[in-house]
């Protein structure tokens, strides 16, 4: 207890435990993203967490809840990430556009928790996909809002409510597909991307709203 | 040997190895469907097959080789039922048509097939996710092909071979979604999701090749 005594090393010193979960949720995000759920091992999450493992199964539980976590606050935090983007005094298509832009910037920036969400937690399977599917739904039903509001201002409101939905999962489906792409294409700014979104599907839209359609050509 | 013998029971004759085959997979994928992978039991499926279960066994292995032919199969009808409706004389969007109405007559005829390839095998995951995104990948060629051609046809073949696999990744996970929403919505037609989706991407991307462009109204 002398004036000269070192300060405990960093490793045993006895941090907050909720300090310790999220060090233990962001290596174990890391690791399933970089080997998937079934080759990650425990032993890989303790030594990047720089925590034991008896810690993390008394803080966390076992793979599969650890596994569970990680989905749970990643998704939390892109939904999250959305909404925070969303400007909700803007007109319908300005709000989906800082939506996307929001949701592939967070694409870009946490690639793992994407891949945590996306690609692994599918196909892991179980309650993990079923997670997923509620989110899905939730984004869907935030779009479907935005494409009624749109075709009310145009004086469409039946006729958006009726497709709405639909429209809104092609939408959501599309955004989903296109993030896991630009995955393999880092080097396409989430600007770049939500304008392709915009473009495609909005100004389709705007074109559907405003009667102009597209007809097979031998009808 | 007589005349007067009674012709066998059709369940004890001797049936050839490929009509049982194709008999335990229509039922499997029934009941894979149904119940979904892991509560789907071979005792059910012997039953709707009205083959016995050592049988399945010698002819198609256990549950998840059953299940993996299963999705392998179905997968291949998916496709072909989608390139049979594709006519490539036609121009671009007009294939684009007829692949869609192929894709959504198929999944509404075949509910149990899209069930256990779109539901199903990737939440079983592992082998069977990939075969799917095996399967994503091919859709996503076929689709980039005609976004090139189109865009090649409007002097903008640089422009639509930059974003054209992009492009292509969103429409087909627009297209899967919809598709997936339409499962619960038996009462849309094919030829309306089909041209749900031709007026929201292909308008959009006509107007993108024209040079009509979305932009942020703050820009």
């Amino acid at each position: 207890m002398s004036d000269e005594a070192p300060p405990p090393p960093e490793r045993a010193r006895r941090l907050p435990r909720a300090v310790r979960e999220r060090q233990i949720l962001d290596a174990a995000v890391q690791v399933f993203a970089r080997h998937g759920y079934h080759a990650a091992s425990m032993d890989e999450i303790s030594e990047v967490a720089g925590v034991s493992k008896p810690m993390i199964y008394t803080y966390l539980g076992a793979k599969e809840d650890l596994f569970g976590k990680c989905v749970q606050r990643e998704a939390n935090r892109l939904l999250e990430a959305v909404q925070a983007g969303v400007q909700p005094e803007l007109p319908p298509d300005m709000q989906l556009w800082h939506g996307l832009r929001s949701f592939y910037r967070f694409v870009g920036e946490y690639r793992e928790s994407w891949t945590v969400l996306h690609r692994q937690a599918l196909t892991v399977g179980g309650t993990f996909a079923a997670e997923i599917t509620d989110m899905r739904m939730r984004a869907i039903e935030l779009v479907a809002a935005l494409v009624v509001a749109a075709g009310t201002r145009k004086g469409l409101g039946e006729q958006a409510e009726f497709s709405g939905t639909g429209l809104s999962a092609a939408l959501v489906g599309a955004a989903e597909s296109l993030a896991d792409w630009a995955l393999d294409h880092p080097e396409i700014s989430d600007g770049v991307l939500a304008s392709w979104l915009m473009n495609l599907v909005w100004l389709g839209f705007n074109d559907l709203v405003e009667g102009q359609v597209w007809k097979p050509s031998d009808a």
